[in-house]
């Protein structure tokens, strides 16, 4: 058993997903947890599942988490700072700016309010799906404001070290804004794309690549769901939408009269900064070109795949990425493996060797 | 050796990516292939490549391919037509009626011109990057016009066939609207979407997960050529993204004002829009229900990916797609495992009694 970074009693409050994921999490690391639930079912199968103890009048939490749906959120943090007022209350909403605006508004003591984003989930939502390693390599932002303290800032940081999650420091609004850019109009941009399919005639959607199928992906996401996140960042969200449509115009006027001069470079500027944009993403597929691919034909059996990676096991070759392509009916599949740029060579040369059929060697 | 589809002589005039492989294949069937090239260099690899023989003066083809830049699709389809007065001429450009209407215009004899649209590609150009499968099961569109009959359409659909590619009829203006929908479009939001990224705090971009990664993919793609194929393209691209930029008004427009009556109404139906669109493509990532995802954790080691699908193999389990996610740092990835509904089940119970750990069973 490792020893937790955090030594303070900890209260969860909400037993979905979060709350039972951070629960089992601590519980591993022997940290005293108790839980509390509206419902007293979902409370006691949390408690089942190793994720802690019902929470008792007794309880001296030095850290309570509240892990419920945004729209409460205010709701309860403002009753557990009064109810343990010893205690550093934070909260796991994905937006932060309207909470505390909330908490102040209603007279709260936020000097003892630190808001955080775990910027982590699974598809799937309650204590079932909960696993103690969902926050594992993921951001945990931690969102300071004027009355908060390098000590409840360390008591978070402890906390997202605990769970395998990298601390990052964000002001409430810094942090609106950036999961604005990189979840929420993404999310819009996604559903808005696919929108467009619903009249194209039946043969279209038939010729859809890779490319189509990346970029609406997340038009599939729940919509109650969403409904919910768009409102609470409903500011930042517009803010960011309404650059991208002035980009957009540029683009319409500039094909409108694609021979006009000047309409050229304005079609390359627009692609030009998507290049610069993506590149900016960390990562491995983040643009950047860390990694090379070697594209390996795959007969669509079972073991062959296996078969595939226990061959670039042998060479001693450890890959970085691997996603498998198989086009609908077609006897093979492709696997795309990417490698260190070092060693993409001599593995396309000891594969092709052994009887693979490589596809591609760079991208 | 399989029997060809196609019995006349083909004449391939260009010999890139698309002209290169459509040869080999060709070649692997035995019919013959002549190829013509601009560059004797470029042609000299394509012959020793296997992809045909260099074309004569005698050759009396009954099928020329123009495969060319499609800024010069149109000046060489004229020309072959003239060449060859018996051949149906046909071309692989990416978009259909320009040329088309070029063509007209100069009086060329469209009679024997019929324009397709071979779906595949790959990321790297040339000769070398040339392979026989490039065409396999993916679509071939086939884009008949008024003069056009069913014997010329009937020897498009045998050449598509020959190499594994699923023959589309549509007509040259569908089919401009069409790729315009799935590829242009898409293009266009993804890199208007990634240069958001340009102006963001350093820490915003790391807060990225796979929903922006997705959607910003082919935001790297080249410059040069997408101003190409945008220009060629540009009136069906410009009305998409009209539409576009209109729903993206009522966003916008709903979220500068989410307590108003009907907003969430607004944000409510663009969410639903986008599931209804994103159900409309086929296949494995089409948002359709045919495939249970396993997610299992994989420890980031040569060998253990190659041992869990060896396990799978060993439970009589075909994968019908697997996705390696790995996050950056993590000393785990997590190996996303679609498989029949029918036996998901099974092979989460199987894989757990092995020793493996589960992070989720549906998705």
């Amino acid at each position: 058993m490792n020893a937790a970074r955090v030594t303070v009693p900890v209260r969860i409050v909400g037993t979905g997903l979060l709350g039972t994921s951070i629960g089992l999490a601590l519980r591993d690391l022997g940290v005293d947890v108790s839980l509390a639930n509206r419902s007293p079912a979902s409370l006691r199968l949390a408690v089942d599942y190793g994720a802690g103890r019902a929470a008792t009048p007794d309880d001296r939490p030095g850290l309570v988490i509240v892990a419920v749906a945004p729209d409460v959120t205010a709701d309860l943090v403002a009753a557990e700072l009064e109810a343990h007022p010893d205690a550093l209350v934070t909260d796991v909403a994905s937006v932060k700016a309207g909470i505390l605006a909330d908490l102040t508004a209603r007279g709260a003591d936020v000097s003892r309010y630190l808001g955080s984003h775990p910027m982590a989930g699974r598809e799937r939502g309650g204590a079932i799906a909960a696993r103690a390693d969902i926050f594992l390599g993921r951001p945990w932002v931690i969102a300071p404001h004027a009355q908060s303290t390098t000590d409840q800032v360390r008591l978070l940081e402890d906390l997202a070290l605990d769970l395998g999650s990298t601390p990052v420091r964000l002001a409430p609004d810094e942090h609106d804004r950036g999961v604005a850019l990189i979840s929420h109009v993404p999310q819009v941009v996604s559903s808005l794309l696919a929108a467009r399919l619903i009249g194209a005639s039946d043969a279209v959607p038939a010729l859809a690549g890779q490319g189509l199928r990346d970029t609406t992906r997340i038009a599939a996401s729940d919509p109650e769901l969403w409904i919910q996140i768009l409102g609470a960042n409903a500011g930042p969200v517009a803010e960011v939408l309404a650059a991208f449509r002035d980009d957009l115009d540029g683009v319409i006027s500039a094909l409108q009269d694609p021979a006009a001069p000047g309409a050229p470079t304005r079609l390359a500027g627009m692609l030009t900064r998507g290049n610069q944009g993506v590149a900016r993403i960390p990562g491995k597929h983040g643009g950047d070109d860390r990694f090379a691919t070697l594209v390996v034909k795959v007969a669509d059996e079972p073991g062959e795949l296996a078969r595939l990676l226990t061959e670039i096991g042998e060479e001693g070759v450890n890959m970085e990425d691997l996603r498998l392509e198989h086009s609908p009916g077609a006897p093979v599949g492709f696997a795309e493996i990417a490698v260190l740029p070092g060693v993409a060579h001599t593995l396309a040369e000891a594969l092709t060797a052994r009887g693979w059929s490589l596809a591609e060697t760079a991208r």
